[in-house]
């Protein structure tokens, strides 16, 4: 896979060591993750809104309500940042100074195009429900016509784009190897839990053998 | 506690039903969690830049490297949107469309003033280490002076602000309830695993009272 131009934009300042380019590591960030922020200025005023985020190749997928002023403005092509964060650890070093957070962070830049073709916006929700929940969409009931009328998707090609990963140990001033504190890692991980069944889902349905896979693949 | 005006900025604006404006609600987002996403803008170019989160009142407290491209832009006075978010469960509905996500997200707007007294910004370490992990402080090396130099904190009193929240299962229309799709939630948690030494903590150094017991509250 390729990897981005650093320029001013994506470069990464602050640890630069810690900064990666690769799509392989930027995608991989993006497809793990449930949601992103994605950064927007109206009017002088900055917003980081929170909301699921999907793929298709190098293009970055956003959805929601028809009217969501987010997808609206990032579809009316003004520029965002699309950023994806993982919290992996505390880092507990044996001085204040060196502590840490372990962490796995994509910051994604492009504009926006609003999906108005039909077919288009069912392979966005298509995309963006086995992403979720791989074996979903074949078990749902398909959007009918005024429920897509009522999402909005937004395609973002990513333009430019940069990770930046921090993992393992504190990394302590030599001469404070031997000071009386404890140091090291605890990880944070997100999980998912065993599925709870809404009221009117029969007591005798089983879980689909989909939902136990995911749940699964993200417990402890 | 209080409760922020709502105006054009801070306005929940899709399902306003989900919308909270209380400080009791914000602040215990902002509490609960370890990272928000600064917004900002420089020359054209929006930014969500993830980084730790910490509270003193109604001030939101952010800090890292002296030369921090966020918060030399965040202290300098600019406008930012701090977003903090929580995500709870998958909400599995028996049509695509009423599919959705359990979160708890607050957005917090304001402008950022630069802390340059040595002992404020002690007083921000503080919190920050607290905060994370409570009972750290005392087991730790005091920065240097010139770890302090090295440091940048920045407070960012609350202007305005406003909570999103969705919780509890799946709506479903009624004409849906009798699919025979299993409907409900996956609860999905941000967990902390048993804590891993560093090589030079000693191999029977035990491991602190206060980080066991962080790590036990955030367990499954």
């Amino acid at each position: 896979m390729a990897t981005y131009d650093v320029d001013s934009r994506n470069k990464v300042l602050r640890l630069a060591k810690r900064g990666l380019y690769d799509e392989e590591t930027i995608f991989d960030i993006v497809d793990s993750a449930l949601i992103c922020h994605v950064a927007y200025e109206i009017d002088g005023q900055p917003y980081a809104m929170p909301t699921l985020v999907a793929r298709d190749g190098n293009t970055i997928l956003l959805h929601g309500h028809a009217k969501a002023r987010t997808l609206l403005h990032a579809g009316a092509g003004n520029p965002v940042c699309i950023t994806v964060t993982h919290t992996d650890g505390i880092v507990l070093a044996r001085s204040v100074f060196n502590h840490s957070i372990n962490y796995r962070c994509a910051m994604i830049y492009g504009r926006g195009r609003l999906i108005t073709d039909p077919d288009e916006k069912l392979d966005v929700l298509f995309r963006f429900t086995e992403k979720l929940i791989p074996g979903r969409w074949d078990d749902t009931r398909p959007s009918t016509e005024q429920e897509l009328k009522g999402t909005a998707a937004v395609a973002v090609e990513i333009e430019s784009a940069s990770a930046k990963v921090r993992t393992g140990m504190p990394s302590d001033e030599p001469e404070d190897l031997d000071l009386p504190t404890w140091a090291g890692v605890i990880p944070v991980r997100q999980i998912f839990e065993d599925p709870l069944p809404e009221q009117h889902t029969p007591a005798d349905m089983p879980v689909p053998e989909y939902l136990h896979d995911l749940v699964n693949k993200n417990r402890v």
